[in-house]
């Protein structure tokens, strides 16, 4: 009788613990004089990296050697979707340290060991951590629970200091671009100093690099997405990890998506041309959108363009949500209420990466109230914002609801199971009923057959609209998952056209506009990727 | 078969697009043009509280005369301590409130139809509220589950629009007296000006008092942390009430804290006099400590003392918890895993606004250690830090173990039970038996007989030791609830030691600083307050 809240107390209280030393120490890094306290932070993160890096290493062993470690496995935890994610996320996050060790190296009168130790470690606890995500995500470890829960803690700590670093990097970088582009655009003079980060600038001036500077710091900058990606992936499945912990599961249970016939088959086209259609307009606009940044003196693609594209396929978005909505209406089924950790996580990250967008979308409204010479500008900032509310709201009760929908194969096998045992029954009667009354009762049994054959068509007819909704709803999910992709693509590389317009700078300042942005646009970017991945869970599901 | 998370999602959306809303809003009124945005946020607010009210009473009618609506009541919501807590809380907002009704009617010429309107809605707000509370916390509403969910979330987001309103204006208040204080110690001149609000300031000038301004603003501002608690109080009550919408809950199932033998009447002494001590030396420190501010030239209370004061008494209180956790583990008990929304909630707060405090102490360790002349002060500063991280985590541990702990009752019971279910059971084989046998076996029961003496002999030795572990536990409680209540009044009422000693201020800067505690000390000041309530429920059940 182990009392699993004291275990897991202890192992929260722990994590909770290192993960606010590491923000209380990257707080000062950011504010501070950064020379010390940069160095301080590099050698506790490698620290804690190491350990964790020696933890999973131990695990793994452990694991593999110990046939009682793991005697459970959830089969909901880590779908396959997540772990090629994982993989793929890494690869990239890979390449990103590897450049920073480039990058470090160059310098070659600068480099600490700690400066060129930390991205080393860095990769190391990449590569070890996706490979045990991959070999033991889906384990309920049934030994040393109290300390594996701590370290499985502490990970999750690490890996969110890693991404709160990478976030802050990011968010430094594009509000100092912003900042300069600004300054740029109102001076109309051409500083191009500007756009680089002051720390950058003295490394160049005071270090001199050994291979003609063939690194350049804006190469690895749009390898961040991946990086910041990586982390979430890797903590969300660490969470996973740490519910699991102890767990036993009836290993019988299985979990079939029941799919209907010709379902699988189903190639939804519409979904697919229309999702294919906003995400390649998207990304045309997007490129067109980031060089015309570049070059500044060119008519580059004007920003109300880009702006009545986001309202429009936001629009669309909407509309498709709420035909999922109805469809699930019309398409009744029980609901699942057990106990399932990856769900409930889902859809808590899910809740709470809506708040950072509705919190800059109610920003941006009272805002372009407020301002006096009410433009088309205005306007279409003001609908983006409310349509922005209203599509998180829909999406969210679209992908819970869906989330917890019980497949239809009970109702169809229910259907075919009853009518089945029915006839059996019947025949069985039949049998044991004497020869003359059951000639005599001959001439009745035709009245049943036909209302069997309607039965059956009419279940057919059940059966046949039931299959054309569930198409219906593949085109759906595809759908919104293309279009989720591109919200999540443009502003995890770059767009921030809530700045460009600047409209909200004018009214809030821009410090305070860059403090809100920073701190809710991270999270926006997040829900992108969660709807995104939920959807294609929901897809794989119907 | 309804889906309870589908309504509660949706409540939920509709609750944090009007948190969110307001929040926003009330940002544009702590930053922007105050004039325009102020009266925005008030009406704003004023149709919200009017909306709350008219539900409240007319939900409060329609359960009074519809038998049907609550079938069934939770006895763990809204006990005692927590209806008499709010009660008293509303009465001293109710203060608050005419208080601020009469300043701001003193300046007859400057008043706006919102000034006046928002603090009567606001009283009359509370008085509904309280009676709303009083009456129907323990219901579990069963028509309208959804509009009263909706409606339920939305008093919800009102209480927390509140609640930060106030916590912001009592820090701006404390800023700007800590600023003032500070910067008068610095030129050494007497700048009375400064300690006031420029709006309050502006306020005087232009309009002129109608009764020789009676009520000054610095009297409410004693008022503010009643107004803080009645809030936090009833958004606790309203959440576990949403909770409860539509639950069935076995009314049989009766809780019954099983008091033995000597512990109800047993008195405390110990930890009452313990208690008392630290509760008496606390406030007189501070009221000498309060009266040394304003008094600039007189020799006033050090700092040094009040900080050692703090902490030895945060040491007694480490020492506390862990006497507390030690018996637990001696006086094994069954846990309690069943489903129980109260405690749920109080456990998630707990942990929650540990954060807070464990934020701010780290801070503040960074910035003892990085300190470069070590004095005193640094060091008390730091083992304060340190204890005060120490004390939160060693605190959470015991009140959530002792809120999940059965009671002892089923222990007892069963202990009893069974020997008297086996005296029974020896009679009956006895009588059974034939005369013979019976007189043959004579010789023989003198030995059983022993033995069941000697059994009960240690039966009441166990009983005696577990009685007196469970007196011992009613001291721990009584002691660290004073000592909570203490440390909660202490900052409650303006104490901010961390500031006065300016070692941090010095570190971090006076804004950044000051961000940091009007984030983090609301959560602190919140936690001694819950923690200070946990105790006495444990107390009262103990």
């Amino acid at each position: 009788n182990d009392w699993k809240k004291g275990s897991r107390l202890l192992s929260g209280l722990v994590g909770s613990n290192v993960l606010l030393f590491s923000s209380a120490l990257l707080t000062c890094v950011f504010t501070e004089d950064i020379d010390i306290f940069e160095k301080d932070f590099l050698i506790f993160l490698t620290i804690m990296m190491a350990i964790c890096i020696l933890w999973m290493l131990f695990q793994m062993y452990f694991t593999w050697k110990n046939k009682n470690a793991v005697l459970y496995k959830d089969c909901q935890a880590g779908p396959i979707w997540m772990r090629v994610g994982i993989i793929l996320f890494g690869i990239g996050a890979l390449v990103m340290t590897s450049l920073k060790i480039a990058y470090t190296a160059e310098f070659e009168d600068c480099v600490t060991p700690t400066k060129i130790t930390q991205p080393v470690i860095q990769a190391l606890f990449i590569l070890v951590q996706t490979c045990f995500l991959w070999v033991s995500c889906k384990h309920c470890v049934q030994i040393y629970l109290n300390a594996t829960r701590c370290f499985l803690m502490v990970l999750l700590a690490v890996n969110l200091t890693i991404w709160i670093l990478t976030v802050t990097e990011e968010s430094r970088h594009h509000t100092n671009e912003l900042q300069a582009y600004l300054y740029r655009n109102n001076s109309e003079t051409n500083i191009s100093d500007l756009s680089e980060d002051p720390d950058e600038r003295e490394n160049v001036n005071i270090c001199g690099c050994k291979y003609t500077c063939a690194v350049n710091k804006t190469v690895f900058v749009y390898l961040y997405p991946f990086n910041i990606e990586y982390n979430l992936f890797a903590a969300a499945m660490i969470y996973i990890m740490w519910k699991n912990v102890g767990r036993q599961i009836d290993e019988n249970a299985s979990f079939h998506h029941g799919l209907g016939p010709g379902v699988r088959q189903h190639i939804p086209l519409l979904g697919l041309f229309t999702g294919l259609a906003v995400l390649i307009t998207g990304l045309v606009m997007f490129i067109m959108y980031e060089v015309g940044r570049e070059n500044l003196h060119k008519q580059w693609l004007s920003l109300s363009t880009f702006y009545f594209f986001h309202v429009t396929s936001l629009a669309v978005m909407c509309l498709a949500n709420v035909v999922g909505i109805v469809i699930f209406k019309l398409d009744k089924r029980n609901m699942d209420n057990q106990k399932n950790p990856s769900r409930t996580l889902d859809m808590v990250l899910l809740l709470l990466a809506t708040v950072g967008q509705y919190a800059i979308s109610y920003y941006s409204i009272i805002a372009m109230v407020s301002t006096v010479p009410f433009g088309l500008l205005c306007g279409l900032t003001l609908t983006y914002s409310v349509l922005m509310i209203i599509q998180h709201s829909l999406q969210n009760v679209f992908i819970i609801e869906g989330l917890h929908r019980l497949p239809p194969s009970n109702l169809l096998n229910a259907h075919q199971g009853t009518s089945h045992l029915r006839t059996v029954d019947h025949h069985d009667a039949v049998r044991r009923r004497s020869m003359p009354e059951r000639e005599s009762r001959l001439s009745l049994t035709n009245h049943p057959r036909n209302e069997r054959i309607s039965r059956r068509e009419t279940l057919t007819q059940h059966i046949k609209s039931h299959l054309k909704k569930r198409k219906t709803m593949k085109d759906v999910y595809l759908f919104l998952f293309l279009c989720n992709l591109i919200f999540w693509i443009m502003p995890a590389f770059g767009a921030r056209i809530r700045f460009d317009t600047g409209l909200e700078v004018n009214f809030y300042g821009f410090s305070l506009w860059a403090i809100i942005t920073n701190i809710c646009l991270p999270f926006g970017i997040f829900y992108r990727m969660h709807a995104a991945a939920s959807l294609l869970e929901l897809y794989s599901m119907s």
